[in-house]
């Protein structure tokens, strides 16, 4: 028997005000090029390309942010994204794509996974992948669980029980809600509790019938718009039917009933980048803490981050084509000069400048909702 | 006897980096609303216009700065400025203004005022300068010493001594680099030394003559010009001749070896604006000590001082005309956020952005240096 086919969703269906003002409605988290020179969602499709190739990834998102994900994934087919007329959480999400998957081929296994975390040990991650696609083609839809680093009371855990008949891959006892601290921290001293990562594997058939089971009503819904996609009437029945659908996520409206379930235990440096904080913290920092463009002039200035995401201008009357304007225009240069100052996050747009110390991240989203209340909603 | 006239000469040659990025070699910090609304310059001569009226004033400044001059005093005519093919102190600008001015009118009295304090007491400032015009009308070259507020080791001082025989004017018994600290502090203490405020007062032909027996060589020079302005060459001799005049203070060069010299005690809420420091100081703040554009968004943010200069920049797709266009373009919304911070100075331009702790003002030249260092003269 020929082994089934691979395919990855990437759900990239994200608002986000917490990145404000890199972050906007027309461009969230997963299109910022938050940790490294790429935006997140091309990090994330880089990631499984080598597993699946581009033609069996799926990219589901919202029909406002068609336009920028394709233009930061130009090899993807613009027929592989997934286009929510509105967002319904990640139930619908997958079971809408398994079922279109399903359509082209009902062996598929589908690994979903979210388009907007950081993952450090690209190889290690890899491999955790190919395990939780193993173990979800034996027909056990499968999470992968982050072997947890510190006592985070901002994610779900999974509880771990006994271990499963393939190498490294454990049964799941339960899915947990953010705990607090003393929760949080009983759960790191019996070792057997793992960060929920929002991953999951499975084979498209048993997805289906896991939402059959636990999510009747979803399973109605992604009925009506199959049979309408085998008519070819499938963009009519989406604005009619997918507003309809129960907007509840995957891990409470499935994987907390579904009886056989597995994890497979992972290293591989993720993290979530929840703000501005997180996002400081990972990639290159100098000797004195900063992170910043390389033409940034840092004096006195320790422990600070800087994200410069302005357009690039051309320079005031430079002629396209003049002599000096070399392989094209010559571009007006711009500085970014920090004095004095230390732990602070610094973002400039073309629009908005953000100053924010990082003990303040969660201060971000009162900014968006501030903009919002004085009716500024094309700054946010 | 008819009362001789009052001119003005405004000194708006200042280079100055204190204030980058809003400062460039283009834009010197008089052209710069750092107090109020109107540029610094705009505003000195505004305190001056109802004692002279705007044909009796002139600005001096240098040949790179003649538009941006004009640009903020469109009444100025264009013949009323002094313009200095390269900066060559005071003395020689003063000297210049005064061979000018009295070549018209022989009689001039002349007020040389530099472009960039600020003073918050008008009225006082124009009693002050009123009292100084009837010393100089009587024949004694006289200062502006303005009283001491606190132990400054940054200004020169002046030390005065006896009574004059005009109410309210004292001698001037000496000139006094800038002391230290302790040296400061006595100076207060003895109640009877002033800051020097870098204004003087007086008849064109008493400082022609004054320079005449103090510096010899600016005279000749001055003669030359003279004599060239007389023949209607001046442009040609000014070329020839300014860069060979002796580069000096009029402080050093002149005042500190004229025997008799008058000083008029001021006490109107002067600053020279030495720096972004001394800038946030002045002017409107909140209850929180912040002084920022009214659009910007404060969160747990207190003294904290913002500028804004950018451009205004039409909206990306507005088309001149179109409906909610209204009288003109509409801009673009721009928007500042500080969360979590202070004492920063943050200054936005359309090509650089400072971010500076208060207790780091000096570090701005510092930056200028490194631009420069870096090639980026276009940036300084």
């Amino acid at each position: 028997m020929r082994a089934p086919s691979t395919y990855a969703v990437i759900m990239a269906g994200g608002a986000g005000t917490r990145f404000w003002p890199a972050s906007r409605r027309a461009r969230p988290k997963q299109l910022l090029p938050l940790a490294g020179a790429e935006p997140l969602i091309r990090q994330a499709v880089e990631r499984v390309v080598s597993i699946t190739g581009w033609e069996r990834i799926y990219v589901s998102t919202g029909a406002h942010l068609v336009e920028p994900t394709l233009a930061v994934l130009p090899e993807l087919s613009r027929d592989r994204l997934l286009v929510e007329p509105v967002a319904r959480n990640t139930a619908a999400c997958l079971g809408w794509a398994a079922a279109t998957i399903a359509r082209v081929d009902p062996n598929a296994v589908i690994m979903a996974l979210p388009a907007d975390p950081h993952i450090k040990n690209v190889a290690a991650f890899q491999q955790t992948l190919r395990l939780a696609l193993r173990s979800a083609e034996s027909g056990i839809i499968t999470t992968v669980g982050i072997t947890p680093t510190h006592p985070e009371t901002g994610y779900g855990y999974i509880e771990a029980g006994d271990a499963s008949r393939l190498d490294g891959v454990l049964q799941v006892l339960r899915f947990v809600e953010k705990p607090d601290r003393a929760r949080a921290e009983q759960f790191l001293a019996t070792g057997r509790y793992y960060w929920n990562s929002g991953m999951f594997f499975f084979r498209a058939a048993d997805l289906l019938r896991a939402i059959e089971s636990h999510l009747p009503a979803l399973a109605t819904g992604l009925r009506e718009l199959d049979d309408a996609a085998r008519r070819d009437g499938e963009a009519e029945a989406l604005g009619r039917v997918f507003p309809t659908l129960p907007a509840v996520s995957i891990d409470h409206g499935v994987m907390e009933h579904v009886k056989e379930l597995a994890v497979v235990p992972g290293d591989f440096g993720w993290s979530d980048i929840g703000s501005w904080l997180a996002a400081s913290e990972l990639g290159h920092k100098d000797e004195r803490g900063n992170s910043a463009p390389a033409a940034t002039v840092l004096l006195d200035a320790h422990d600070n981050y800087v994200v410069d995401l302005r357009a690039q201008s051309p320079e005031p009357g430079a002629q396209p084509g003049a002599p000096q304007g070399g392989a094209g225009e010559r571009h007006r240069k711009r500085v970014i000069a920090l004095v004095g100052v230390s732990g602070l996050v610094v973002v400039q747009t073309d629009d908005a400048l953000l100053v924010l110390h990082r003990d303040h991240a969660q201060g971000v989203k009162r900014v968006v909702d501030e903009l919002a209340a004085r009716g500024d909603a094309e700054l946010t």
